[in-house]
């Protein structure tokens, strides 16, 4: 038994007596899938997904497989694909943009237009897909994802990344609190310490969102009607005569 | 050795092995006190700190008295005390402001104007403090918390109450996203399901905010200065003539 | 010719030129309805439809009707409406929950829980209609409004109130960039002073949302589909066996 | 007498009126300058500041002076200068995050990246100066500009830019709603038709912010303590031993 292994079992013993009483008080129920969904990848860019960065995550392996697929099966069908990353434009000056996250992790390490804050080559964006810049770890807090999901007709968000202690959980937090649905693939999230990634997969699938493996995931996506836009660009004729 | 003590004991390996790799990295840093403080009480109501409904929480033989002891020393300084309350006006109809949480947890059983959603009265609002009634997690999301404080010049909010891998959590990730200094009172909060309290204490202090004993909180809060107003209603005569 | 009259040519005259050059350069285009409607009424609580009050408007032998038969051929649909009051829990102490806007309007005659911040009994809220105090000018500001429509899949909101210079501007300009179409109706929205409301409705069908008359916005709630509830409460066969 | 002036004329007919009725009901009050305030340029970027765009403006030979004299003044005191620009990634495709508003206005013409949307050069942002994209009118919607005034302590935003009828005025909105004291520069605000930059200077005096002279406002920076940092990086010496 390693000690991950370890860690994993003593994490479930006290995950199937919380079970109980959640699940005997009414608590993990199922928000379910809705019938448009977004995918939105949280901080898969080079400081988080390759080694020998500070924010450097585990986890690869499985993660960008995972969001390639997701990507694959969602472009598919036209859905809204959205990736963060967090950047800062001034780390260390008087006009600093890291508020006060820079007083409990290294925020300088993460200076916009550097290699570091872009997402990852091997899961990049396809044209017109969003690339938004948060300063913090919600993607929803100080960005527009929340209008642009919505004028999109938006109704669940299929989320993964990293970590899953910080920015994951975070977003999920904001997701169901906007009125999106969150799913979070168990096989797309990661982090750079034990035994996070399994408490709060336990908090979100008790009380935040749904936790759903990929294959599950991929299963719906194919299973959904294609996307169709409902408020893109006005069209010249519907102009004011 | 009981249940909990093993419990306590398998997280805090867990706890000692990421602290470091958090500390070799640069995270778990001090956010510090401000100079102008808040109080924040979350979901102190019946529903939570009384014993028998499906969201009462545990340790309130601490919590209670350590909200009590804070609130004695916040208004000896005049600091705002504001409390939040989860609650819902219409629980089960077609216009049901529970956006999607009815589908994670049980909603339903929360009504506005219930004696379960009212502040608990061992701790109860003196004249003019807030209570507010949020209907997510956070207790700035869909509320006027952060334009309040944001008023009143509020730099540092200090954070107790339930649950902690709910409503505490999402308040305290907020909080910092915010430009607000989150300070969560060890002795202050609490939940209703063993090792959440311990688990999210640690993701809180390694990357949201700092986690404090009561002791510690009740120092800062009697050496500070006397909170005065720089918000306050305009005073007739600076009324244009 | 009146006064009021002599103001509305004034004005007439500017607005035709400035549509030339809006209209010229690709401004004042159509927004359009959505499928899915809400009706939202801007503070049309006594302080503001009763004369006598320092908030009292004009137009309410307009207002109020037009209000009624929105509200008759919205809810024979099922749509969701939802009144806003503007509202104080502690109008002049040290809590106060003004923010600054008493530094600018004389808030501290809006006392919640008092007869003159409910709504006009004219119009009534039915039961499970929400009722949102806020405590600035847009409805969607420190509240719920976002994350409610959300949750319920509403891509439009029809707009009625007062005043048309603050509350109803500031909350038309929240909801298109919130990704909600605004919809403003003519007859439906009014102010205390004249001029404003003509060159308010100016700017918004220019830039903001659509200005269309009370019996455009019948025929067409008079044509939708009946709301049906996309996220209402969680069914008990969903829960997690 | 030009057209303008008739304009003008026929407007302060109707201000004076106004007037009268807001000051016997007590509107029209003074917000005041506080004492930490940034500099929030709204959308002087070269297609609103340069002739020829769908988006240009009047004015510039009064406006970049002011803002230009505003900077000076600011930076001589080490204040926040805050840029916004408005931009979009994908203008026409199934992504497009211009939300709703490319069916009100021409938004299909700022592209990201492109010269057009790049702050004018007779006012470059100086080294770690912001510049926020926004995809609305208001520069609080959808970035994270409350939370950065926040986490330095701002509590003033003296504000410029155009249009006056659009994003100036929703900024000058949020701003207030936010707990900002906003000041609105006289001589350093701008729109594109007649009438409009009077009329919204009118309603925002009345109800959301001060409208001062800019010989006023530079005044008020000469008078003001330098700006120090409240929230900038974490000192090595103050992290965790």
């Amino acid at each position: 038994m390693t000690d991950a292994d370890r860690v994993r079992a003593a994490l479930q013993t006290i995950f199937d007596a919380d079970t109980g009483i959640y699940q005997g008080r009414g608590f993990q129920r199922r928000v379910g899938y809705g019938s448009r969904p977004a995918l939105v990848h949280i901080d898969l860019a080079n400081a988080w997904t390759r080694p020998g960065h500070a924010f450097s995550c585990d986890g690869m392996e499985t993660i960008i497989p995972a969001v390639q697929a997701l990507n694959e099966a969602g472009r598919a069908k036209g859905v809204p694909v959205v990736y963060t990353t967090t950047a800062y434009q001034d780390v260390g000056g008087p006009n600093s943009d890291m508020g006060l996250w820079g007083r409990k992790i290294p925020c300088e390490l993460l200076q916009l237009g550097s290699e570091d804050v872009e997402i990852d080559s091997r899961i990049t964006p396809a044209d017109g897909e969003l690339v938004l810049v948060k300063k913090c770890a919600s993607g929803f807090h100080g960005t527009n994802l929340a209008s642009y999901l919505n004028a999109l007709g938006v109704d669940t968000v299929v989320i993964t990344g990293v970590t899953m202690a910080g920015c994951v959980r975070h977003t999920t937090e904001d997701a169901i609190a906007q009125g999106f649905r969150p799913i979070v693939v168990r096989e797309g999230v990661g982090d750079r310490v034990p035994g996070v990634v399994e408490w709060n997969l336990f908090d979100i699938d008790a009380k935040f969102g749904d936790v759903e493996a990929l294959e599950d995931v991929l299963s719906y996506l194919d299973g959904i009607e294609p996307f169709t836009s409902r408020a893109g660009p006005q069209p010249a004729s519907a102009q004011r005569a």
